[in-house]
């Protein structure tokens, strides 16, 4: 490894568009979570894909690390820098390159961030609809296979994604998939990309699939006693087919914060936030049988409404509901668990996981995507050493019940950091087999070394 | 490579679950489409993950080819041994393992086949969708990436396989995916190894994701002056959010065909076969918009049925226009192509291979998957020489447009032998990359060689 002598060609290769400032090195090596700061040794700002070649050729051949950096959302540290090496920025590459309606695809440069991508698509009738909440770049949602709130009706970035362009670790540029809507034409490379973290090589444009605009939107809110009655509703919801949009659920703690943050006055009792999408008339029989189940199991009255104004405001609550409950605890930081289980155990999950929070002492409202068995507990932490190995422990116990009950370590926040103590035990020799493919595509273990699978090379 | 001591070493493993009788390999070397008989040394009938561990174990140590046999119902000889070796026959590990209805998926091994899976599904209220016609068994499907009547609304094998037990070519048994409903822990092996055809492992345990019954269905026809008509319909229809379940193009030779096998009384134009699923309202309001859009395209009447009986007939027909195209010319066998196109691409390269097919004198209905860009020609061959080279030509010059048109080689059917020659066209730089992965988790190249990937080891 000779990161010096990569950082001299690289400097020659892209002149002042390779930073090392103190403020770019620093911004690349902070998180939005819990990490510490972990500057890279100089941060890259490609143009075009021949640039990202270039870079890849010269880090290659000095063994020196690459990360690829979007939009700095990642909850996991999977763009820190934690072997330095050279952050590759790819906001002067945040184009929509094609977007052919009659396919339903747009073909985009990855550091275009979702919303921008959906402000560009507004007029066409379409949408890309992955939402994880947080305006991420769409090349760091394909990285992370990263999901939200509308997975449980359009799927994960695993079911978005129909084809990318790819440079290897040796600098090659590789294209998998088509615009075609399906294929069984060989070895599924986009898919073995996406959720890779940037471990395999980097994404420099990506084909996605969008939606038509629906219609009609409804969105609506029910309030019930305890999870289980609620994670029970949505179990016959989904079992009954009405296409769910949204389907989320949000614990008492959380209400409560929402509440103090949004200037809203919910029953402080656990809740499911819901949207549909269809024809005015299928998102009204949807919202009706919708109200009828959840009834049946103890919600105390379905509204819902299909004004936009509503809508907004309760998806910003959703959205802002982590910034919420931050500010529910004035000077805290945040730990964000991210597990996923069968839905069948869901309930059981929570419950324990709140358990848990209550036994440590900790104050750690909990929210989920209930529709994928995904929840997420936001520990709050106080900055005390104490109260830090606290929330890690409860953190552990989320993530091994998780494994226990047949689920996995992280539903939509990836690997990163946080998570690699536990690709062991979730994966078994499958995590070898994804070793054995990581240093057969990249020998050197130049690309985010040590995340995934461990450091190679 | 040394078969002898491999299939010495696999008898006293298997005893007479070993077979070498004159019957058993022709049916292990047999082709439903126009392949060559392609007898392996040997046919195996593994009970369980452990005795196929020991198979490969076996088979690796000696470079003995293995293939994995389910239903023998590939059409491009996927499942053939080119080079010899030991077919693995999956016919006695067939069982439903464990149904999770809450959790929407079936545990199932191999080498049952869907309609067997669908028939233990039926008192549980829920199925499994993905229908390529063919009886085929899960692991097959699973291997083939298949997909079929339903992708439109329920996706491919891509989408429905939720977890994997596989065995490697070195016999270790890994376990990829879960029963959680999403994930971003790691590479996304569960998609690696759907689609590799037996080339990276076998399969030897399948979660699928089943489906909700729907409470309704309706299905009905629609008749077209043109193919392009008809596209152009079906684009407008999928745009417009309509959930299709099934959406079939027919041209006018093949519903010439069904007319005839099936003593039908349609119209010999193009045609559409659809199907909705939803609750009552929704199928009846599907049906009406769709009605009203195919009107607007020329459509000469849509009628359509909730009655089980008409859709029963209807997709009977369907099913069987194979069968009625190839009796349409008695005596003659058929190469059965299969690319698929970005939908906006569909009308233009059915009229060109429409006019290949004319051009050069043959008979070849056409019919796909239009909300898929999916179709296929049925080449009807009368043995001669002179035809089998002319229909090779239209095939070819069917999948060349395809790959043009930002196509795949293959939308359903898999590589297998027939699509091999047009992989470096299709994938580049990144067929190099499969072969890289194929060394690294097959060193030996002793599974399904020459498959997918040049053969190696």
């Amino acid at each position: 490894m000779d990161i010096p002598a990569a950082l001299d060609a690289l400097s020659t290769l892209l002149g002042d568009r390779l930073s090392r400032s103190k403020a770019d090195l620093e911004a690349h090596g902070a998180s939005e979570s819990h990490y510490p700061l972990t500057p890279p040794d100089a941060v890259a700002y490609p143009q075009d894909t021949a640039e990202v070649a270039g870079i890849l050729k010269i880090c290659n051949q000095h063994g020196c690390p690459v990360i690829g950096w979007g939009a700095g959302t990642s909850l996991e540290g999977g763009a820190l820098a934690t072997t330095g090496g050279v952050a590759v920025d790819f906001s002067r590459m945040a184009s929509v390159l094609e977007v052919r309606a009659e396919d339903m695809v747009a073909r985009v440069q990855p550091g275009i961030t979702r919303e921008a991508l959906n402000t560009e698509l507004r007029a066409t009738g379409l949408f890309f609809p992955v939402d994880p909440g947080a305006n991420a770049s769409i090349g760091g949602m394909v990285a992370t296979r990263a999901s939200g709130t509308t997975a449980v009706r359009y799927g994960t970035m695993r079911d978005n994604v129909a084809a990318l362009e790819v440079v290897t670790a040796s600098g090659e540029v590789i294209r998998t998939g088509s615009a075609a809507p399906k294929s069984s034409s060989g070895y599924d490379l986009t898919s073995l990309f996406v959720g890779s973290e940037g471990t395999l090589g980097l994404i420099t444009e990506v084909t996605l699939r969008l939606q038509g605009q629906p219609e009609a939107v409804s969105a609506g809110v029910c309030a019930f006693g305890d999870i289980g009655s609620a994670v029970d509703a949505v179990t016959e919801v989904i079992l009954t087919g009405i296409p769910m949009a949204r389907i989320e659920f949000l614990d008492a703690a959380t209400v409560a914060a929402v509440n103090g943050y949004s200037k809203a006055d919910f029953p402080e009792t656990p809740h499911l936030f819901v949207e549909f999408h269809g024809t005015p008339a299928a998102v009204a029989e949807q919202a009706e049988r919708f109200g009828e189940i959840v009834t049946e199991h103890g919600c105390s009255g379905f509204d819902w409404s299909t004004k936009t104004e509503d809508r907004t405001r309760l998806w910003e609550m959703r959205h802002h509901a982590y910034w919420a409950i931050l500010a529910s605890r004035p000077g805290s930081r945040a730990i964000v668990t991210d597990v996923c289980v069968p839905v069948s155990r869901l309930a059981e999950a929570v419950a324990a996981t709140q358990a848990d929070i209550e036994a440590a002492g900790l104050q750690a409202p909990i929210l989920g995507h209930v529709g994928d068995g995904n929840y997420h507990a936001i520990l709050l932490l106080d900055g005390s050493e104490e109260e830090r190995i606290a929330a890690e422990k409860v953190s552990s116990a989320m993530v091994e019940r998780a494994l226990e009950m047949g689920g996995t370590a992280t539903g939509e926040h990836g690997v990163g950091i946080g998570k690699q103590k536990y690709m062991a035990t979730e994966h078994g020799p499958a995590w070898d087999m994804m070793s054995t493919i990581k240093r057969a595509l990249d020998p050197n273990g130049i690309l985010n070394p040590g995340k995934v699978v461990p450091a190679t090379g």
